[in-house]
């Protein structure tokens, strides 16, 4: 019954659906099913779980499967491999997908020599329409996606290309060099794949050639394969910030122990900071037990509105939208935004600590220390991301932590030692 | 000096000069270099600002600057702004853009049929490569940008499509039907854009037709407004989680703060919420001071362990690879997790507590809260997101507030009632 499961099934959801079982369903499908596993199942697989299936397929299986496959998809499929498995699947190829895949290890992880194809479509400068559609349809091996034809120098440095479409719409003595697009723009081999993701989607790239150091033509890459990494980029950022790293629910209980529990040991660390603040005060937290009752606020007020802040500003430093140029009015902005909204919160929780305790002094003391926390919080969520960027740490991986601890600090402080001075 | 800075620069990026410097500023810019103000750059634009910027141009420019734009992209600029400012920019369009985009406005916002062009090429499925390619030589207005030849029936229902490459490379006399994509597939115009988004980037798509109620091709999606599509779902993702809703650095203080305060309300009412759990213990609370110090401790672990597991588990749900097929795993998974990093800590705190104070009951205590604080923190960071996903709420948008309320009152109600029980 298997095939009829996957018979009506996209390859992209049976390696979704292979992922959302537990290990031994998994085995027990792989076992029964081998034959159905495909290069495209099998490109589509969660990195987590991909050493595993890999693992578990018959080794003619996965020969056929990945001889399948064009040579750019053998690389993305096998860069997190270990080396031994690595090899095992590079002997399978043939010798020149043996060589275009060794060829692309050689390139730096997460670089545009890893996403690149090699396949590409060329024409030199000169050509005419006709000349290039006469090309084309005498080779036998176009790639299987090519929305371009790159026009390359004597010296195979491509300087511009033409879409399929306008060459299909032109007459085929107008010469290529006349009807080039302006978007066209090129990519070192070295280049980080988030830069190329970026590039493609700010400049509505389709297709982009890549070249060595001295400018020749090396590979293409197109726009499904930078789409994959803008996701990918997202996703890594999104869970940095929801201090989790690196993992997926394919995940075993005990590796999300693991990947989980450094984030907790440093904001252990972190809260106990905050306590040794709050130890320091003990005398009045003695003396008035309503600030333990209140004191929870300022400090949960401030991360919150910290983290405001630095959400915005990690994002928007992702994006390239906060630069050197603005960064002093973004700044200014979240620094009043963070005495406005103080203010605000200022009167609100002053009159709730008047009300709850009866007690004038509890409500400026309350009021005064929201103030105080929502402009740290303000500047430290657009700072501390700021200041990591410049030191080339990725601000959605730190940037929490540290708000939040500058949050707490500064809000018991400000919170229990007003209340000293003004209440002892 | 203007036109030197602006020259170099693709349209995208002089937007986003644009949305940096102070409106004040802009609108000088505005005023100087209105002739260079071109349809690219206007549909670059941020949304946010997009009013303004319409608003400063002098009509002339504005008006010849649309009229350069694929009506696609008029929709686009237009969607966001308010009446009569789209009715002037109708207005300056000719008659056939004009229906193009009345018609696409008619459709509900954020579905395929506001994101389609309706420039497409097609041909009848009995047609041969020769066929097609003369056809398309004979036409002078072929759409700017496509990728396929989409094949209909007699009542212009989409029903496959050939890519222009492997037209090319295939000889006159073959038959459209025999050299067609698997990878085919149609889109309601009533679709979500995220949806559609998601299908592409799921099922690497390049374009794919949009088709009305009785499934007649009304217009094609690209991969390109997919793919700014998806960086739009991520950035809202994003800030949702973060607690900022819709804003952007263009944003005035005044703006953000109207913006961020509703967050900070509910946060505020759910810190007043933990606070009335403080203040049933008020007892313990005023005998043992040290309670006051460490209770922060279990309530910040909990936090942030909610808040790994509601990250991964909004974004399994956002990215489909959390479904009801695999939600139980994941909550046992969860709770798990929770368990194992509650006894790891409960064992440190526990020490932390005694060596501290002195007091071995202190330690124990905090050590059985931590437990109970990670579990409930593990169930409710995946019990929320599912939850509020059932009930057809974005869990972006609402799953922090909760989880952390459930952490903060457990936390402090397991610590306080424990130490209450154990201590008084
Ligand atoms: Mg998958
Ligand atoms: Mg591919
Ligand atoms: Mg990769
Ligand atoms: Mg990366
Ligand atoms: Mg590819
Ligand atoms: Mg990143
Ligand atoms: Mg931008
Ligand atoms: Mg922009
Ligand atoms: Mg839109
Ligand atoms: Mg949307
Ligand atoms: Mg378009
Ligand atoms: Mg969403
Ligand atoms: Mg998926």
């Amino acid at each position: 019954q298997l095939e009829e499961v996957f018979e009506p099934l996209h390859p992209a959801d049976i390696a979704d659906l292979l992922e959302q079982v537990e290990i031994d369903d998994r085995n027990a499908i792989l076992k029964l099913a081998g034959d159905y596993i495909d290069g495209e199942i099998l490109s589509e697989i969660d990195e987590d779980i991909r050493d595993s299936v890999i693992e578990a397929l018959e080794p003619e299986v996965l020969a056929g499967a990945v001889r399948e496959l064009e040579s750019d998809d053998v690389v993305d499929l096998i860069e997190g491999l270990d080396t031994e498995q690595q090899g095992a699947i590079i002997e399978v190829l043939d010798v020149v997908d043996r060589i275009a895949v060794e060829q692309a290890l050689s390139y730096p992880e997460y670089s545009a020599g890893r996403l690149m194809q090699r396949e590409v479509v060329i024409a030199p400068e000169h050509w005419n329409v006709g000349d290039a559609i006469d090309h084309m349809r005498a080779q036998d091996d176009l790639p299987e996606q090519f929305y371009h034809i790159i026009l390359v120098d004597p010296r195979h440095r491509p300087t511009s290309y033409v879409t399929l479409g306008r060459l299909m719409s032109s007459r085929r003595e107008v010469k290529l060099s006349d009807i080039t697009e302006e978007s066209f723009r090129t990519f070192d081999v070295t280049e980080d794949e988030g830069d190329v993701a970026y590039a493609f989607n700010q400049y509505h790239l389709i297709s982009a050639p890549v070249v060595d150091e001295e400018g020749r033509l090396v590979g293409i890459i197109t726009i499904d394969d930078a789409m994959a990494i803008l996701d990918e980029e997202h996703e890594e950022d999104v869970l940095r910030l929801g201090g989790v790293g690196d993992e997926s629910l394919s995940n075993s209980t005990l590796e999300i122990v693991k990947r989980r529990f450094p984030w907790l040991a440093v904001n252990l660390a972190t809260a106990i900071l905050a306590s040794l603040v709050i130890s320091i005060f003990e005398d009045v937290l003695a003396a008035v037990v309503a600030l333990a009752v209140l004191m929870p606020i300022v400090a949960s007020m401030g991360g919150n509105a910290g983290t405001q802040s630095m959400t915005v500003a990690v994002r928007s430093i992702a994006t390239r939208d906060l630069t050197a140029a603005n960064a002093f009015r973004v700044i200014r902005r979240e620094a009043g935004a963070g005495l406005l909204n103080g203010f605000i919160f200022a009167v609100v929780m002053g009159i709730v600590g008047l009300v709850w305790f009866g007690q004038p002094m509890i409500g400026v003391v309350i009021a005064v220390a929201m103030v105080i926390n929502l402009l740290a919080a303000g500047l430290a969520g657009v700072l501390i991301p700021i200041v990591l960027d410049r030191f080339k740490i990725d601000p959605a991986l730190a940037s929490g932590t540290f708000v939040t601890t500058v949050t707490d600090v500064v809000g018991f402080f400000a919170f229990l030692g007003l209340a000293s001075m003004v209440l002892l």
